[in-house]
């Protein structure tokens, strides 16, 4: 995807304007059992309370929104099994585009009738078999559709760095904020809104400690592959990072760090208990590293993006038991 | 309690000033999914996300700032083993005030952890044997400690009213608002907001069906009083409603429904997976009857106030397995 340009803040507030009366303005919460733990004034930014459940939404939004008319009329087409999936989706259903959605034929049941629900074609590859790149490749050429991937793309990262400038603009400067770190579509896209509107504040990515590919290409300044991590973060499960997304990370982030799953639980729990809020495990990663951070972190004013909060009822209700 | 006499309108635009730097100005979420399933514009104004996770806070706080300095002196004194208690507690120590809490000796532990958590001193009683109320007030002749009562008394539904007072300052007039009803403090506070600041709105109060005291009581024109009644709903588990509060609901509350403990799970369920909010059993009594309503509701504006967010975390998550 390197044959767009590196995106820049101007195309942030771009997209925060074309996505103003479609997106949620989500709320910026606050606790003052969170800020009596870190002795810092920490303000969520909650992309759980997104649309279809996650910032995901921002992203899509501002890429369907460019599309003129040919290809609105041909449709989209992206492979995802997840966020990404639905916010495509719902975006597509918004605008009247035609969307069609390659997942793996093992997906959750609830992904795939999510997606569906948006009235999204839902095209099945074998993960292990099928190449999903190409298969979207393959629909773009022959049917005349846009393809647009999860996070290495301008459009996508300009959207998701909205969540950070609604954060920056409710509160003022920050010291540091914190995303969550899959493929980089949000950690990119943050990092473009903090440097223009709090040049000062330190960034700071975090992975899942098993899939910690992000981290390796980030301290070894090239992109490192690994296999599909086995982690309960299922929205950071990649095995390695987009082009565009890296080249920004590289030049604005601070440090890139990581959570282990069982960290992931324990705060999906406080935020159940204390912040009564439903957080999915990837939502949970800019939190659980910033626990880990306390002597650095106090005295300070704190962003942390809560990515979202799709989460299967099921398996959220067995970690809260 | 009915020295008191009843609060009006300028009692809760007093209580929003008074509040306004310790409580939160909580978030008002609205959902598409509810939008559509109701076809009305819901609008749900979230007091779980309060401090202390439940609107009981605004009463106990509106009631300990009017304290003189020599009440503030001798310290607060209440009975309650659910949300008021904490309320009380915390306010208390926010303006370091001694508060005494009479609680039933069988409270669970997490209630009385988390009221001894903002230094509340607790005192249990038999509650088959003890008369909670004469302790009380034994307390209050002896060692000079001012009652603030779960609900029945001015300060508390002038204080709770200001939640709906925010929201109709946020959204604007609404057709119809639903608040859960235990003792009637919520209830009548929100009464007293609403029929101040959106004349025409209908107002309805929603009880747990085993324990429909305050429907009997509202049609029947007496307060009548049942048994302890066995619901998940805890926070509305009151076996009769303050007088202040019936005076004011027999003048200003449209009708009074219930919900089923089936319903209630059913709307933690649907707020927990669309919503991504942690609601307690006594905060889903609001949305449970509106969904009831469906043919009323058609084309309505609608506010629907979530009470808390307060339930143990075992319980709320096996809701959800």
């Amino acid at each position: 995807m390197s044959d767009f340009p590196l995106p820049e803040y101007n195309d942030v507030a771009a997209a925060s304007h074309r996505i103003n009366e479609y997106a949620h303005k989500t709320p910026v919460l606050t606790s003052r059992t969170v800020n009596d733990m870190l002795g810092a004034e920490v303000y969520f930014k909650c992309e759980n309370f997104q649309r279809m459940g996650a910032f995901k939404f921002r992203g899509a939004m501002n890429a369907l929104l460019q599309f003129n008319d040919q290809q609105r009329k041909a449709g989209v087409v992206t492979f995802s099994s997840g966020n990404h999936a639905q916010a495509i989706a719902l975006a597509a259903q918004i605008l009247g585009i035609p969307a069609t959605i390659l997942m793996p034929e093992d997906s959750p049941e609830a992904k795939i009738a999510a997606t569906k629900g948006y009235q999204g074609k839902v095209i099945f590859f074998d993960r292990y078999k099928d190449d999903r790149q190409q298969l979207c490749r393959d629909l773009a050429e022959k049917q005349g559709m846009t393809v647009i991937p999860p996070y290495d793309h301008p459009h996508i990262i300009a959207g998701q760095g909205t969540a950070a400038k609604e954060l920056f603009e409710e509160v003022g400067e920050l010291d540091a904020i914190f995303a969550s770190f899959g493929g980089g579509g949000l950690l990119s896209g943050t990092a473009l809104a903090a440097r223009h509107l709090s040049p000062d504040c330190k960034i700071y990515g975090v992975e899942p400690e098993a899939g910690n590919d992000g981290q390796q290409s980030f301290r070894s300044g090239k992109i490192v592959r690994i296999d599909t991590p086995k982690t309960i973060a299922d929205g950071a499960q990649t095995s390695y990072i987009g082009e565009l997304n890296f080249a920004l990370i590289q030049r604005l982030v601070d440090d890139v760090l990581t959570a282990t799953d069982e960290e992931l639980i324990s705060c999906m729990r406080f935020f159940a208990e204390r912040m009564k809020m439903v957080v999915e495990p990837t939502g949970c990663l800019g939190f659980a590293a910033a626990r880990n951070m306390k002597a650095q972190l106090a005295g300070k004013r704190i962003g942390i993006i809560i990515s979202g909060g799709n989460v299967d009822l099921g398996n959220f209700g067995r970690y809260l038991v």
